[in-house]
Parts: structure tokens; C-alpha cells; sequence
């Protein structure tokens, strides 16, 4: 059953992962393998493609990789010797199946399978104009209007015209193609989101994350650069840099929240960032209590970083069950509550009378912070304090990770102080941004290209956004906020 | 779950229903009522596409329009006073949703959701020429094809790109178009396929037969001519003749069996041309026997014809289960053979000893009629004499109906001595073509323009056939063949 | 998913189809093709039971057999030599799976599983002091109460046991049994519904009809007689009649509408039955007309042979859709009434007026006769004569035939005069019941032991009714009107 | 969709949770909610019954309760004040619905819903006799055997005939029962499986863990006591104590592993105690090392213990996908090695060229302990340490816990040398079964009546085991093995 409404999703934001293998005669197991490490990336859809030297097969579901894609008849469906892949965040109404990726075409240069993480900034007015010169859309994805740009460029080749759409294309994409003459891999010119590479057996991977390369047994070989095609045809495997070099910017929220604990991002491991982060917490925001309580799962490296360097002990308050996913991740703000509600469980019988620190990765809504604190009050808590592994989130983002609109984030409306008040915490300290920096190895936030795209705590988006006129009003409400601080 | 498999389905043949409604608040409501009414042009899928005006909704789904679209749910998400549907036979694979009709796209001009009953014969060569200028195709469907002619046209207006669309494509089609500015019902210029045009309290109704109009209540006002367009905009209802003119050749087996026996066809009632069939039978092939048994329920018109002719008793020698549908429309061999078996039972306490005459509408393969006269000789007939309300059939149909390969007809391989043999009846006769077209009105088919396109009998196509370079020898082959006849 | 209501399905009626083979390879698909042939007599949902020496195998569904029975898997999960099925006749509630049958048990005599087509009149009385006994009970089916029975007899063997059982209900029952030890198969000692035998390559087969014996290739043996228990096992048939012997009463409504009309029912033809109550009509009830038109299907045989005796033409004048089931066999009234709009269409061009004769085989509520008698008008008709291929239904049925409760019984209510006009008929009249026997070969219904149960028409039931009773009253109900008449 | 197979599932053992409400307006709702939160004990099936003061309501599921029982439309399926739940493990085969608790039957006092915990040691024995007094059974379920023996008994009150039925019965049983005359709770003399009692709002509640109480916001009141029968009459709560008072031998293995950390049982802290034995452990067990490191999830609170009392710092070694389940509980040898590899990954940044302590809280089969020594080795880890958070699983349990059978438990084919050879580590250690009596408050395990059931450390069974002839033998191997250590 299908039920079109054209356009009635009309925003084209969301956090994915991708992954691809090319040579091996596992290729659509090993995807499916690889987008199970990287669910986290995306929980609502999941699809993977595959070429078998002929024909190319695809197979799209709602819901998680397994009980969709760790059956064998699925995975037969599924033949050939390279597959790609992509798990997917929040595909909304019933339109979701059409949006749900690898997206597929038949090209007059033959297959054409693209998965895609990122966003791109100007697919609207892009979109428009091929519409205008008849193309027809699919779905209301922003990837499909690369697969236009490729559709109906001048050029000869599959790879001019590739390239060709690259270039009128702004934003955030790490993409993985799969033609019949083999299989692409590029990043944006900044590389905000992140591309990996790695071998198995002689076949060759692309993963959102190494920890896909972990699980499937693969060695990590390097980055995709910024800027980089990498370009795999049988055993060959080919590098072309078409855009002007330029200073990069990966997204540093991948150590904040998105990447897993036990991923390398940019060569430093996650788990360690996140430990570090929470040690200059210590450092930054330093109160007397009786145990550092993690808000699981994702607070617990920053939790232990914070108990080693202060030396107040490292306790489970908080009983997280585990049949239910993220915190972040679900959609649709009534679930979000009642999750909260499931999901987490005060360990009363340690709470009661004692003095906590939670430490926790980010404020979003501040929503589920007022939650928890509440949670440990009535579970007997002296004193709740708050402190967060990030600077505070005050914009939106429009690289591909679905942020709510400004209006919604608390730190776009309050103060330090009124975030307080908001979470009935007895305090709340944030890490600094040059103390984020720190914890990745910097001496501070550069003020003049700075190495990563921090845009949601500082608002300095590296890219154009044509598609959102309202950003520069959004920026200066961003610096006035920020000098409220 | 979608799997694609492009190109899997190189058969863009079928045969199919149309209904549409303007200017109704129940307009998805009477579509599914008329879809229903049309079931028998096409069991495997059915669609409905609304334009409430603003949005477009569509609605598809595999299977009957029962159990699909008698569901509450289902018509309350198609809202508006505007709905076009479609049934379908015999979509194969699992591409199959992505060719159920209607078919929808966004173009520069707003939605344009169309339904088609025929078959494009130059839409291979059409759609190569499309996808090279860039055009991206979602479907293995012909009607694809005109969508993407109007989305590039080079006209301004939707009416002008879509006379401009009709204009490149040959073969048959009634089609039925909704867009925002209205609805658009056309026929090709020789009218190969049927559309009818209704009234029902100020709505407009277009159906492929005047039994879906009677099944919803609505008065039968004329048939969409050959060559013409009918715009309906609000109440204003226009017609406009972009065509040079042409002697119209309307299909003549939808009497013999596609039409269902209570729908006027052309002016004409399928269930007395039926009658008149078998009585023009029983004069040109007389035979001495007990009863005039139907093949039922298709033959029964015919028997019921040739027993009044010919005094002989009509009555009920085989039982038809209730319970499976029609004899030609189940797709796959297996699946028929089985059918057959499974859906007659002979009646063998009249049987028993008597001469019988079965009536049938017509010999595809042969195959069915073998196992009738077996099941009558099984039950102890005395002579099965069997007579055929049509000519041999000796052609494929290249105007939307699924006829197999020539190869397997049974009446391109034998004369009608073999086909007796193939069929181990006592004899068997087919009605003469001057015999069908007597029982039309006319005096004999004329050797020039005749009335109908009768193809699939005299080999005699009524448009060019691009996309089947075969066909001119195929037709050297049926002149042989006649001539051995 | 199961949800229970205990007894919220407080009517125990239905009217079923049972098949049985002991001794072939193919036992459970032979079954599967028995109950497709006899789908007509339930069609809400079937199940099958096989045998493979150790155990016992059972798949149940609700729907076709189709659909659910043609499935190699399921065929494959039901091995073994013996296998027993079962159609059934409206099972509401989500209770229903429970409900379906064959039901299944493992007593101390080891697995048991039987397939019932009838009602045991006595089953509630039973259930209570069975409950009171300590026995629990998994279903609301009356049948149920048989497997307590056994399961709690103070004989021995399993064959005493059955018979103890049976010897403590009342009602009409035909049983299949299968057990470790054989199979067994009876009827109740009036023999009120039917039971038959036949062989097919050394396998025994037992089923409601021969036309289930015709469509898997089985020739017919024998009725199963009146309180008659054939038990197989193995290669030994041997016949047990426990009771005392009583003059047989079988369903007279089984030639009327339930049978099909290629099956043999005590040594007759029902279609030859069906003529000729068709002409006894037109002898009793002789009227002037155009055409003699049957309500389709059902009144088909009893309309040709009215047409046959009367001399005027037989003709199609209501064309039925092919994509829906019997009318009386659909459950809840309002599906009935949206049934008739959209399965029966008037043949207008035929009808247009014309003076027509409606042939239908019996008038239960009275609400699809005064539709079709609409329809004809709408259609043109000149004069409408409804003729009924049996006496007025009058009373209930208490034997397993689903029927309304009396007040809402057309027949209950008027007299036929009421009914012409209730139905606005020009003329109404049925055949009267010793026209029905005479149809049946009989000189007239005997005033005293009746050849047959014609309880439905007459008030005249065989047994006692232990859980109605309100019988009684309803029995002077009857006898008051009939006065009437 | 069902197919019986009589026994072919002849093993009735299993762990569950059990939750009932009485006296909520909410009450299935509440229900609902407290599954969810005893989901860790069973993932393979859950149901809830209500009772809604006339007629009893059963919804029953596959799967988890969230997806099954999170749905408005099932929750308002199930009205009335009362209702008792039931989550459950391992189901294996297509009996399984009928397996699934509540278990319902209508006896001659009413109806009867049962929710059970635990294992009835005599089920089978019972099972025999009951049949071959007429009982028929429905499921495979040890429980069901309550429910004849109360359906049977002699007694006449249910309350009579429940105690009745209870007196009959060995082994382990806490016990949720609902009736129109009210609720009832108990639990076995030796209070073997747990069961708490809780209010809210005037609502009284029961359930296995007190998390599901703070869950719904519940306040916890008391245990259920061991031999006590807690009835719940509207507003009225008694206590009867029908049996001879025992000594209590609650199963230790709630604090080891099943009970969630954030539950109180027998009024301790089950994650004080975890830790408790953790630092246990580093007291009998030190070993000298970098970092301690937990096998998520069940071995963190240890592993924390071990760390505080060590001084080892506690790091994050293995990471966890939050998308699948605990390793214990999916049932099948097959899915458990793939769940091994997808579960858990190394923080190889963290582990490379280290030495480690890992703990884990328990070692059955060894298979899931060789795979994580092996990947912390493949990780790069200089030298891996297990320490086990109790003593060696040698003994199969027979009061509803899944234990595969003796001789897969590895423990119970080697000594700690053989096992340390076997899961490839420098070193193994378990925690002492005094130990385990220390962490839990004791001085240590008394030699006569100890305070707990450790019968799979230690095969001392606190009950006679009917239907477990080979138990004797069991122990003596036991014995055997017990003097090789």
C-alpha cells in the first residue's frame, strides 16, 4: 500500500549511515552486518542494493536492519559481489518507502545506486529547476536530486557527469555509488560528514564508521578525504580530488554523540575524546558530591573521565532497560516522553540522601534533563548536579542531522542560568567550546577556521545555505544570545 | 519491502479497466464501486488516485478491488471531489506496486495522475530516446512513457504538452487524466479501446464499460469518441478532436468475451451480440445431439443462442465453483492448469450417455478445451461436438491485452482439422469472420477499413507497430496459414 | 493474537463441509482438494488434520481454502497417511481459531480429532454438568462436547467410549474421526445431514458431497447410512450400527439450495431434483411472460427447468459479478445488503419492457428479493412474477443450518399475500411442499414419518431440543400461521 | 495460523515475570507498563487478562510487550478493574500461542486466568493421571495442571479447591491468579521464585521485581511471603498460610543475575549486593592489571565492586549494541554465536597492549566467555583475566529456569583449570559460594538449611523432583565432580 502525498514532507534533514563492499562474494551480508553496527546511525528505515554483473537488486524496509535484513531469503534476493547500504532516521509519513534509501535509476550510462549521509543545502532550488526542465521526482529525498544532476548532465562519461553534479551541489554528503562500472566513494569538499575506508579478503569497504569494519572483520585502511572520490573497479582502486582544496571541517559532534564509543573517528578513538571531555568537565566545573552518576548510555564514557579525574566515585544511579533505543533517536515528541518514562529507572536504594553529579552528552529540548533530575529527586537525592559533555546546543543544523527548529532548542532560549531553573537542578555547568577543542587534542577553537564544524553551539556554518533564507537572522539572534552569556 | 529487478518485465502488455469521477463528494467511494464493476478487466491490482484541491492522494494496491478498497481507512485518505482508477492484469515480480496504476508525477505544471487501458506499440523506442535526454523512469510501464513526453514537452501549457504527448505515441490507449486544472478522458484516433461517459448528480464519470456506470447508479450519456478529448473543468464539460480524422476500428473481441454481457458496447448489447453469435453458429455449423451444454460462464450467451436457433435443450453439464475467477485471467500455466481441474466439474447425471454441444467464447492454447471434452468423455458423453463463438484466434494482440506468443496459440500452429485432433472432440467449429461481424449488424467484414480491428483473427493491425519489428513476418507466417485454411 | 470472550458466541449453529481420507500418500492434499469442492458449504473458515503414525498434525484458517489449503508448505507441515478436513460456516468474534475445526485432543486413549458437520441440540445442556464435572473446555463449538464425552467415559476403548458419547447427544451429526487406531466416520441415526463414501486407488475417502468425490478423481461408493459407524483401519472397512433402527429424515434443503448441483444426494441428481421442482412450479404456478429469468446462480437449474415446461425463453436478465460469493452464505447483515447491490446487475437491454418470471430457490428475509425485484423494474421491466423453487421457510433449524431467528423469517411473519406485496411483485408463488416431494419421486409428504427433515417449512422437527425451549411456543407460532394460509 | 504438535515440546521449564493489578480503572494499562519493565525476564511471549466484573478478556502475543502491548486498540480490548500479566521465555515451535500466559479456563466456579512463575517439579506425573481421568489439556504449559486440579477437586468453594490444588503440587510457583471473586497471590512454602506486593492509588499490586512497581509509579508495600496466599476482595486484603511453615529457600540466582540491579528482592539492593560480591571477588581473586572492565551489561555493578575495592580503574572495553537483547535469553545455540559477535565489540584504542580483568556474572555453556576472551586478545590485549561473579553453574535448575541440560554446562564437565584452558584466559576465578553468602549478609552457606536455593552451584535441591528420575543420579555426579575440585 502506497499513499502519495507530494511534498508533504518537506523538510529533507536526517542523520544516516552508509556502507558499501565491492569484490566479495558476501557482498549484501557483509552490508547487512555493517549497517547493524551502524543502527544507531538511523533506526527508522534500512535498505541495501546490491549488482550482480547484470541486473542490480534492491531490498527497502521500515524499522531495524535485523528482522529485515539478517534473513536468508533476503539476503539471496540480494546476489552479486558489490552491495550498498543505508540506514535512515526519520522518514515520516506514509511517503516513507519511496525516500527510504539506496535510491536507484536506470541512467542511459546504466544502474545508478547512491546512498547518501549528509544534506544537501541547496536541493530546493536545484530540485525546481529540474522540474522545470521535466524531470520527475521520486521521492522527496535531496539525494534524488543528485541522481538528476547526474541524469541530465552534458557530459559523456558516468564520471564527468558525476562530477558535473557534484559541482552544483552545496552541503554535507558522503556518498557511496554503485555502477555497473564500479563503485564510488566521495566526501563533501569539508568533509563534514564522516567516510571510511577499509579491506577485507581483498575486497574493498566504505563505512560510515570503523566500528563496521570491526564487526564484519575488516581492517581500517584510512579516510576518504575530504574532497575525495575514491573510484573501485575489480581490484583497482583509483583517487581523484576535482575540487579546490579547502581547510576541513568535520562534524564534531560525531565524538559528542553520533559516532559509537568504540569508533576511530579522524584517528582518535571516540571512547577516549568522550572520557577526555568529561575529565576537563571535572576540571571546567568541579562540585563536591558523593558519586558521579552517568545518564546511560551515552554520558557513561564522559561520567567515567569526570569520576577518574575528580575522584568521586563512578556509580550506576540510573537503571536503563534495555529493550528500548536511544534517547535521541526516537521521533515525534510524545514518544520521547513516554520513553523517558520506560526507559530509565532511579537505583533508589543507592540515590537516597546522597549528593550526585550526572553527566550527561547534551542538552537538546531539555525535556528529558527535567526528567531525570526529577527522576533522582523523588528517588531521594540531597542535591542533583548537572554537567554536560558539549557546549550548549543553540542551532539548528542543516548538514544532515535532524535538530529540532531553534524555537524548540532550550539553549536557544535561555541562559546557563535559566537551563538551571528549566531542569530544577541545584547547578548546571556545560564544557566550554575551547574545552571541547581541548578534548580533541587542540589547544582551543581557532577563531579563524576553526577544524571542525561546531555550527550548533556557535552558529558558524561553513557552507552556504541557500535553501534557508532565515539563517542569517538566525545567526544574529545566535551572537546576541551569545553575548548574553 | 520493494525489490527491483529493472527491466525484469519486458512485457509491457495488458489488459486493463479505467473509471474516473469529477465534481463528487463520494468521488473515491464511486471509483472503487465502478473498479469493482470492472474486476473482470483486470484481477491483479487495482488503484485510486484523489485530488482534493490541493493535494493529491493515491492508493494502490495487489489484488482485488474487494478487500482492498471496500475498507473505510482506505477511501477516507482519498479525499476530494475528483478520483481516477485503474485495474490491472497481470503485473508479475516484485516490481509489481511501482507499475500499479495510476500513475503519478509532480511536473513543473503541478500533479498529473493518469490511468490507461491499452498499450503504447512505440513506447520501447520512446522511452530510449527519454532516458538518453536524462529522464529517469520508475516504472517498467508504457504509460510511463507519456508522463515523461508531457513533463519535457516543450509547450507551455498542460492541455498543449499532452496533445503534444499523444501525438508522438501510437497504439491504443483510453486514458484518463487528473490534474489540478481538471480532468482530461481521450481515446487514440481509431478508438481501439473502450471509454464511456456517465452523468450521476451533476458529476461526470468516465468508465471502460456502461456496466460500471449502472453498478453506481449513474446514467449512460455516449462514448468518448475515437480521436477525442473530453476536459472537464468544475461543471464546464469540453471536448476537442486533435487528430486528422480516421475510420475508428474499436476491438471486436471486447463482444466476443473482455465486455461484460450487461454493458452496451458501441451502441450495441454485448448479450445479444453474444446471442446472435451462437445462433449465426448454429446455422453455419449445425450438429445432431441431446443438449447444448455452456462452458461456462463465459460461453453461456452463446449456448443460450445456438439452443434457441437450433431447438436443441441448453443445459448445465459442467458446475462452475463459485469460488475462482475466470477461466483466461489467471497468469501462469501452472496456475491455469490447475484451475481448470479445480474450477468445472461435470454434471455427469445428465452427461451419462447423451450427444452434447459445447458452446465456448474462444481456443487460446487449446489447453482448456482438451480438458473439457476429456472431463465429458470422462462422465460418459456419448459425442462432444464443440463450436467456438469466434474465429480461430492466430495472432498476439499488440493493443493491451495479454495474449501469449504466437507460438502457442493453438490456432497459429494448427488448421481446424488439427485443432479437432489437439482437442479430441467429434468435431468442432469456429463462427466464420463474416459470421461474427453478421452478428454486429453488418452484412460481412469489409476487405477495406472494416469496422473493427479484428487483429487478433485476420492478422490485419490497424497502426504501425514500432517497438515489434517481428511482426511483418509474423503476418507473412499468418498468411500461410490462412491460406492452408 | 487471541483475545477470549468466553461464551459471547452463545449460537452454536453453522452449516459445514467434512472430507476424510485413511490410506493414501497424499492425505491431506486430497483434503485440501475435497474442501475446495466443497467451499460452498462454509466458507468463513477450514482446517485440516493429518496423521503420520506417530503424530498429529493440524493447520486451521480463517477464509478460503484457497488461499490457505494450495500452499506446499502447508501441505508438507500435515504428513501422514490419514487426514480429516473441515469447512465452516461463520465464526464471529476473535474466539474464532478456537472455534475452527477439526478440533483436536490428546486423550488417555491417545490423539483424537474430528471434523462435525450438524448440531447437537442437547450440546449446552451436556456442557454444563460436563463443567460441573471438572471438564474445560477450549472452544464454543458444540462439537467439543462429543471429545468430553469420550474423555470422560468409564469404558474402556476408545470404540466404546465414541458410542457412549454418541448415545448421550442429540441432534443432527455426521462425524469424521481420526484417531491412532483408524478412522471413523458416521451419522446420527436420522441421517439429517449427509455423509458419503468412496475409494480412490485402495484409500477410503469420506465427504459431505459427491462432487468431492468427483474433483480429486474418487469414485463414489456409497451413502454412510443413518446410524450407521464405518470404521477403517488400515486396508478393513467394517460397519457398527449402535442404535436402534429409525426411519431416515435428511435435510430436504440439502436438493433445494445447500448441495451442489453436480452432486448426487440419496441416489439423486440434484440438478434433476432442481429442474424439477422448476417445472413442478410452472405446472402449479403457470403465469404469462417474455422470459424466465433465474436469480443467479442458485436459481438456475429450478429457472430451466420452469422455462423447459412452460415453453418460454430462458434468458440471462441478472448478470452476476464473478468476484463475490453466495448470497446467503455471507455473514452480517449489512455486508447482505451491500452484497446484493454490487454482485447482481440487471441486464437492461434484455429486461426493457419485458413481462419477466424471477426463478429463485427460496426467500429467507425477503430483503434481496425485494431488491431484485427493484432492479428489474429500474430496469424496465413490464411485469415481474417471482417464482420460489421451494414451501415458505417458516421456522428455524436447529441442525446446524445458520438460520435467522424466526421473527426475522420473511415467510414467519406473512402470509403470501404480505410477501408479494412486502417484495412488490406483480405475482408471487412457491412450490408447494407435496410438489417438493413429488419432485423428490415421492406421491406427496407422508402425514405421518415424512421421508424427509422439512422442519424448516413445516415446524415438523424429528428430535427433541433439549436446549430450546422455546420450541414449543414456536411450533404453535406455526401451526397458527399455517392455518393462515 | 496453528499446528499442534501434542509434546513435542516435553520440556515445561522456564523464567518469567508475572505482574497483577486489582482495583485500577487503568488496570490493563498498569499491567502493561509493568510487563515492560519485567521484560528481562521473559522476551519470547507476553499476554495480560482482564476481568471487567461480567466477562474475562485475553490478549496474547509473540514478541515483546512494546510493539504488542503499547497499542491503544489492545489496551482498550482488555477493560476492567483487574488484570493479571505475564511475560515469558522460550516458547519454542508453533504450539506456542497456546502456551503463552495468562493461561484462562471457565470452570464450574467461574472463570480463571493464571499467571505463574516457576516450574512445577510433579507437572508430568499429575498430567498423566488427570488425563486418564478425562482431563484434556491444552497446551503443553506445567501450569495448566493447576488448573485441572482445581477444575477437578472435590472441594467446593474456589478457594477450597485452589488450596486444594496448591497441596498437590511440588517445586517452585509464585502465582497470580483472577477470578470473579477476586484476585490471589502466592507463593510456594520455600518461597523459591520471588513475588512483591505493591500500591497505588488504592490499587493493590503484585508483581516479580519491585522495579515494575517504581515503574508505574507504584509504592512497594511488602514480599509476598513464602507459603502465604494473599486474596484481594475489592477493597479487602487477607492472608491465609495453608502450609505447614518451612523454612524459606529463596533462589539466589535473582541477585546474582535475573533480577534487574534497581530491584530490591528479600529487602536487599540487588545492585549493593552485585558489588558487594564484586569486591568479594577482588578479595578471594586479586590479580594485578590495568584496567577492569565489565561484560556488558550484567557484569557492570560487579565489575564496579571489583574496581572500588581493587583501586583498578574501571574502563569501557567492550562496547554493546543497544539494538539487541541480553545474551542469556535468546533461545537456539545457533542465533546465540551470531548474537556473540554482533553484541559486543572491543574498544581496541582502550584495550591494545594491556592487561585486563574481566567480569562477568556467570559461566553456563562458556561458549559467549571463550568468544570475548578471544576478542580482547584479537583487540591486542597483553593478558586477559577472568573473574566469574559466582560460583560455577554446575547443576541444572528445576524451578523455572532455562538451564540447558547438565552435561552442556561446562562447569559441570571440567574443574576451574580445565574451564580456564577452555575460554583461553591467563587466569579464571569464581567467587566462593560462602562468599556469595557474605556478599549477601551472611557469614557464609550454613551446612544444614542454608538461607537460599544455590542448587546449580551446588545440586542440593530443596524439593523432591517427581517428574526428574535421573535427578539422584544427577547428584551423585555431582558429588563426584564437587570432591575433583
Amino acid at each position: 500500500m502506497l499513499t502519495t502525498h507530494p511534498f508533504e514532507d518537506d523538510t529533507l534533514h536526517e542523520e544516516c549511515g552508509v556502507f558499501g563492499v565491492s569484490g566479495s562474494d558476501s557482498a549484501a551480508a557483509l552490508v547487512a552486518l555493517g549497517l547493524h553496527a551502524l543502527q544507531h546511525r538511523g533506526q527508522e528505515a534500512a535498505g541495501i542494493s546490491s549488482f550482480d554483473g547484470h541486473h542490480f537488486h534492491t531490498h527497502r524496509a521500515m524499522g531495524h536492519v535485523a528482522g529485515n535484513f539478517d534473513r536468508d531469503d533476503v539476503i539471496r534476493a540480494l546476489p552479486g559481489t558489490s552491495a550498498v547500504g543505508h540506514v535512515r532516521y526519520s522518514t515520516t509519513g506514509e511517503t516513507a518507502l519511496r525516500n527510504v534509501q539506496p535510491l536507484y535509476a536506470d541512467l542511459s550510462t546504466g544502474g545508478f545506486a547512491v546512498a547518501h549521509n549528509g544534506n544537501i543545502s541547496n536541493a530546493m532550488k536545484l530540485r525546481r529547476e529540474l522540474v522545470r526542465r521535466g524531470s520527475i521526482f521520486q521521492s522527496t529525498s535531496d539525494t534524488e536530486t543528485i541522481i538528476h544532476l547526474v541524469a541530465t548532465s552534458n557530459y559523456r562519461t558516468l564520471l564527468d557527469r558525476f562530477i558535473d553534479a557534484l559541482k552544483q551541489i552545496e552541503g554535507a554528503y558522503s556518498l557511496v555509488v554503485m555502477t555497473p562500472e564500479g563503485m564510488i566513494a566521495c566526501r563533501d569538499p569539508l568533509g563534514i560528514r564522516p567516510l571510511v575506508m577499509g579491506k577485507l579478503d581483498g575486497a574493498v569497504i566504505f563505512a560510515s564508521e570503523t566500528v563496521a569494519l570491526d564487526v564484519c572483520g575488516a581492517t581500517f585502511e584510512r579516510q576518504v578525504e575530504p574532497g575525495e572520490l575514491v573510484i573501485v573497479q575489480g581490484t583497482e582502486v583509483r583517487s581523484i580530488r576535482p575540487f579546490a582544496p579547502m581547510a576541513p571541517r568535520p562534524c564534531i559532534f560525531e565524538w559528542v554523540y553520533f559516532s559509537r564509543p568504540d569508533s576511530i573517528a579522524g584517528d582518535q578513538s571516540v571512547y577516549t575524546v568522550r572520557k577526555a571531555i568529561g575529565a576537563q568537565l571535572a576540571i571546567e566545573s568541579p562540585v563536591e558530591a558523593d558519586y558521579v552518576i552517568p545518564v546511560p548510555d551515552s554520558g557513561v564514557p564522559a561520567a567515567i573521565g569526570y569520576a577518574q579525574e575528580s575522584g568521586i566515585p563512578f556509580e550506576l544511579g540510573i537503571i536503563r532497560s534495555h529493550y528500548v533505543g536511544r534517547t535521541f533517536i526516537q521521533p515525534g515528541d510524545k514518544v520521547r516522553h513516554l520513553g523517558v518514562k520506560l526507559k530509565h529507572n532511579a537505583n533508589r536504594a543507592l540515590i537516597e540522601g546522597k549528593r550526585i553529579i550526572l553527566v550527561d552528552d547534551s542538552i537538546v529540548r531539555g525535556t528529558t534533563s527535567l526528567k531525570i533530575v526529577q527522576m533522582m529527586r523523588d528517588a531521594g537525592a540531597a542535591e542533583v548536579h548537572m554537567r554536560i559533555a558539549s557546549p550548549p546546543t543553540r542551532h539548528s543544523c542543516f548538514y544532515g542531522v535532524d535538530t529540532p527548529e531553534r524555537a524548540k532548542l532550550l539553549a536557544a532560549k535561555h541562559d546557563v542560568g535559566g537551563m538551571t531553573d528549566f531542569i530544577h537542578a541545584d547547578s548546571l555547568s556545560f564544557v566550554s567550546i575551547d574545552g571541547l577543542y581541548k578534548a580533541l587534542g587542540e589547544a582551543k577553537r581557532a577563531d579563524v577556521r576553526p577544524k571542525y564544524c561546531d555550527a550548533c553551539f556557535t552558529g558558524d556554518y561553513p557552507t552556504t545555505l541557500t535553501d534557508h533564507d532565515d539563517v542569517a537572522e538566525v545567526d544574529q539572534f545566535a551572537m546576541l544570545e551569545e553575548r548574553v552569556n
